[in-house]
């Protein structure tokens, strides 16, 4: 149950049955481009709007993850769900037609595992015997909502991360197979005060540092008891400011870290700068690489900490900083 | 635990310890002025812009409520809250220096309703000793966020609401002295295909009918076992759609019924139109006004049906409907 501060250990935990990603054409191309259930080469997906577009995306995955699970959508109690977009309407028009019981929810690029927590406590408590939890972004609609028409060809430094196209989906139960949920630790807000939004890995990798920190000391672990520790788009940056942070607290995780937002793309051909980010990210490289790894038993045991970075274009043309959010989530095999 | 398609019990319900509302001038104004903690008659809180003041609100608001329950921030394992503001700024940037590990929830106006549920089922589960669920909205903020600039005095038809400058918070414990939460209900989405968003109260209707529907299905209830199904902000036009709705599904809750944004603000003399809205609405309405009933015993058993409008000005911008959403939390002396 509560463990240390932030934490909470499932004794049965919660059972990964069913998982999805779909991703768009350029996160096709790159490294694990064979690894996600469905790559759309159109951009619009076949809607008018980005943001018709991301909700089609988010509408594909979830039914995918059910379908793959063997269930429909009536077997699904509760669903747990968030994208980028201001007042989350991909997902809200994305997930209408299931006519599932809804928690809407915001952790920026975090919120995959903010969905993982709540669906697996939902799960272990017996409130529900199935959920799916679901996370997306889109390239376009997240460069409309945070920076420049794309028309406007603007030059991105280095530091930045470019926002994937795609979205993850897990469907959770009490029984039956599948990789478990075994723990969660639920980040706090963590702020360095840093202001530069082309630079979210170094605005996130605090909170990530904060996280995986919290969740060692919760389950008096060391670095060495995981498999992988998955940052979720924290990018080359962000990845190195996190190793910096946790070695001064005298933690080391160069051997088991990963980024997905370092996984998605090729550095060489794809130019993406400092990686892949959007909560898209983390969520359907969990899907398309994590969970496979963990159900083979390849990977006994990893956490996977999605980080937020906590910013609007109000926020951030008003002065503010970006501060950075990040849960931890166990899973096992 | 579960109970119906949608629902939950809780046989030994989560209490509520402590709650603590803040309003603004406007708000203090109004028949229920007398009953908030605490009434700001500067509109920027002491800040500089609208959106620090929303989240000056929430600070005050949190640290209110926790101090009313004789708590610190320390004591609180968990945070769950939400505002109307793209990316959730109001409550990021307020709820930063509690350093409380934070649920950023989504709901439109209905996020007290989903907050509470979260909370009350992290409680019940023992996942958690103390939890403080809150929302907020700013009647500034929002009309920037959604409408137009205030300088601009746009013209508002009459069926339009005013958005509520206030946020509630409730500070939910396993034991402890106050008013139970025994039960919920968690809503889907619903659309009608309803587009005007200066009627919110007729888009979120239909989701209030549903929830409060599915609700007494679930439980097996009729409206006569509560002494008052309290939605959150119809106003008077979503109010009549509400009682028509359900009375075409046989249910009259016309006794019942008590809409939050019908009673802060005086339609006489206040100018609001259709009455009030915003998260801070029916947040800042049920602690100031239906938790003291509760406590005291006056009303035995209430639902409280916070209903929100999901919408955001790029769907609103691109033709799409406006659906509702709406979560409801039974309440017991």
């Amino acid at each position: 149950m509560q463990k240390g501060k932030s934490s909470i250990e499932f004794e049965n935990g919660p059972r990964i049955i069913g998982h999805a990603s779909v991703v768009g054409k350029k996160e096709g191309e790159g490294p694990l481009g064979n690894l996600f259930d469905f790559v759309e080469k159109d951009p619009m997906f076949g809607t008018k709007t980005w943001e018709e577009a991301e909700s089609r995306l988010q509408k594909i995955t979830a039914e995918t993850a059910i379908h793959k699970a063997g269930l429909t959508p009536e077997d699904i109690r509760y669903l747990l769900a968030g994208d980028l977009l201001g007042q989350l309407i991909a997902t809200s028009f994305g997930v209408m037609e299931l006519q599932i019981p809804l928690f809407g929810l915001y952790g920026a690029c975090s919120t995959m595992g903010e969905a993982m927590m709540l669906g697996a406590i939902l799960v272990d408590g017996g409130y529900a015997d199935r959920v799916l939890s679901m996370a997306s972004s889109h390239f376009a609609s997240a460069e409309k909502q945070f920076r420049f028409p794309l028309e406007y060809g603007n030059q991105r430094p280095f530091s930045a991360t470019w926002t994937v196209t795609g979205c993850g989906a897990v469907v959770l139960a009490k029984d039956g197979d599948g990789p478990k949920i075994t723990g969660v630790t639920t980040g706090k807000i963590v702020d360095m005060g840093l202001k530069d939004s082309m630079n979210m890995g170094a605005c996130m990798a605090p909170a990530a540092a904060d996280t995986i920190c919290q969740h060692l000391k919760d389950f008096d672990r060391t670095s060495k008891d995981y498999d992988r520790i998955i940052t979720g788009d924290l990018g080359v940056v962000g990845k190195q400011i996190l190793l910096k942070f946790l070695e001064e607290k005298g933690i080391n995780i160069e051997e088991q870290h990963m980024d997905c937002g370092i996984e998605i793309f090729s550095p060489s051909t794809q130019d993406t700068h400092a990686g892949g980010s959007g909560c898209g990210c983390s969520a359907s490289v969990l899907s398309a690489y994590v969970l496979p790894r963990v159900r083979s038993g390849e990977w006994k045991r990893v956490l996977f900490v999605p980080t937020g970075a906590l910013l609007s274009t109000v926020s951030f043309n008003e002065g503010q900083s970006v501060p950075g959010i990040a849960h931890g989530v166990v899973i096992e095999a």
